[in-house]
């Protein structure tokens, strides 16, 4: 983990549409778990810098080290850092496909080798305010659970993982497979995968290699398409 | 206010893909409150610069100071500035979202965060001819009523604001909305925004700062994409 | 009319998306009504030059004055430029919209200000084989009749105007106009325009002020997004 | 064939959207028929280069010639060129048209003229699990038969061709059909291509000098694209 990383992570994001104006990936401190890094409020999602990344500190939620001021939606790490001593990193955007499911009231199944992950039925948190309170914070931590990533109806998402490429390789693939779902479900039919798809896709796809091939890749696409260039 | 802040955004706009051939970003003057600016009618939405940009008495209709045609469609801003003191900008599109739901008969309604500023199901005006007369400008006026926009059936939207930052990123973030309720009610359910989730929406979302945030980063994008290229 | 139009006109259409590997524009010769002029077979719609406009004589379907082969469904263009003396430019691409609600059996039918000039429910030629001989091209041709636009189902579109400007300018309205009765109808329903908004957005967008326009943008965005490097 | 070929044919397919972070575009050795070329697992399909195609042996699917580690599924391409002597290339990728209509059980017909080569109802193998053994490759390609494309539902699809350039177009062309095939159904209707139409379709579209045009307009596109600059 970097402020570097997380400000790369960020112009990924923002370059492949995952993320808008808003948004942001969190990571917790390599040598202090209880701080976390955070790309601030106001600095642009398509050229923030690693100088843009706050940290927090997880026990009082208080600043540290000065800079920018942090999201506003910060209590979402926050809270579930301190829940989820496994998770290491967590995205929170408003993908396009993800919303839409989420406004239809329909849950984000997996169905697409993309989304074993996914691991079945996603949790939704079904209230679309803000996440700007340590007591909503706390609300949505309770509503992931133990699970890879929650659905905000009429919002976004957030989703965990060990580190800032996991977390932004699942958010991907997570959109992936949601718009294949969406795709299905407007012909009126959905086959979702089974419990031995899953458990052979997720073997597959949860190695070591397969996450540094599928991050390269999307770093890789980012600069090619300008998002590094400043 | 300044022309050069018009041209921005109407390539802004060009750039996200909200405004295309036509369509136009009005403001009323600062120092003189019954004159308005807007891009004139026949300057490429692309490559518009200040000196495109046009002056109307808004108790004429009449040019002022000379320079280009203004549009055809100017009394579509005259006839709401008229009315609406507290209006500061006004844009008018044809994003293809709005013109969709609207071609269905389905009432623009705020289902995501983005969308909290539209307040309730958005007035339809059940007309598609253009608004190239004033007294069609008054009739579209009448049916905006106190709204923050209008939505015109086959054609497309009229958003409001107090500034043309404001404007500018209204009309981006109704596109959004009206994307997740198109998606949604194609899989045949909808979940909009309640009362409270709405009032607390708009608390989050009408700040200076979260303003300033949203405008900066639809400039910065669009600036990435080579809008501003001469 | 001139060589460097009909080439400047496709890239324009591939840059855009109305045209992709297949499709051409053709004109006739200003100062030989029996001649026209049409994009080559071969030559890549992205890079075509004046140099790959080729010549053919309406009355015998012969090549005229040499260069590349003619496109193998050059027999599009010859029907119609002989039964229609109205008509100085053609196109026939293969828009995505336009396709799917063929593929429906839906009839193209004018939703919005852009599609005007579809005039009512636009006539569908049933056969979805390539127009690669004399007698289906007459078959095609007599499928237009005295309209604007005719569809092939599975295929594509065919769009006449009196110039290259309001051919390629009326497949991009075309087009335009499919996507928003497509979305419409993907919902359930569809409000057409009626005759005295038809009549009136006629009025208003066939002028030659408004060709001009809509020409310029469409060259304008070609060329910023690199259409004309060569 | 060359492995320059197969390097540019993937970032063609990159380029264009067909494929991503993996899939793979494979070809038999012209002078050694039991031997195949492929793109490495591990090279970003961005930006990839002839040195990180690999040769495997079809008989003992080991690695010839050293070099980077194959793709995870190349047991796809093995099975498939030791039952087929009549293909020479072969492509796997995960198009987002085709995998939708397989997440909603619906086969891929033959809709456009673009999809002609399909035939009629396309074979679907139903287990989206990746095709990591040789006993699910030889199942895979037990399904493909002797047809051009089999889709794996939830996961992607698999085309054939006699060379690269045969099987990259096809599988454009596959997406294509498959996109107008999904826009028809979401509308509840779908025509498929008679047979009739199918025989005047193939015989106008499987020519050398068609696939010729095709595959140089894939290649000049990505290449205004940037797909090739390092």
């Amino acid at each position: 983990m970097s402020p570097d990383l997380i400000a790369r992570a960020v112009r990924i994001l923002n370059s492949n549409g995952i993320m808008h104006k808003s948004g942001h990936v969190a990571a917790r401190d390599d040598g202090a778990p209880h701080v976390m890094w955070i790309n601030s409020r106001q600095a642009s999602r398509s050229s923030v810098t690693a100088k843009d990344i706050v940290r927090i500190d997880l026990r009082t939620g208080a600043s540290v080290g000065g800079g920018d001021e942090p999201p506003s939606e910060s209590d979402i790490h926050r809270s579930i850092f301190n829940r989820r001593p496994d998770v290491g990193a967590i995205v929170h955007s408003h993908p396009r496909y993800i919303v839409a499911l989420s406004v239809a009231d329909q849950p984000l199944v997996p169905v697409t080798i993309d989304g074993g992950f996914i691991g079945g039925p996603a949790p939704t948190f079904d209230d679309a305010r803000h996440i700007n309170t340590p007591e909503r914070g706390d609300l949505l931590a309770g509503a992931l659970g133990d699970r890879n990533l929650v659905v905000l109806r009429g919002h976004g998402v957030v989703v965990t993982g060990r580190n800032v490429e996991e977390a932004v390789t699942r958010i991907v693939h997570a959109e992936s497979n949601a718009q294949a779902q969406y795709l299905a479900l407007a012909l009126g039919a959905l086959h979702p995968l089974g419990a031995e798809e899953l458990a052979a896709i997720n073997r597959t796809t949860s190695s070591d290699k397969a996450l540094q091939k599928a991050f390269a890749y999307e770093e890789e696409t980012a600069r090619r398409a300008g998002a590094f260039d400043d």
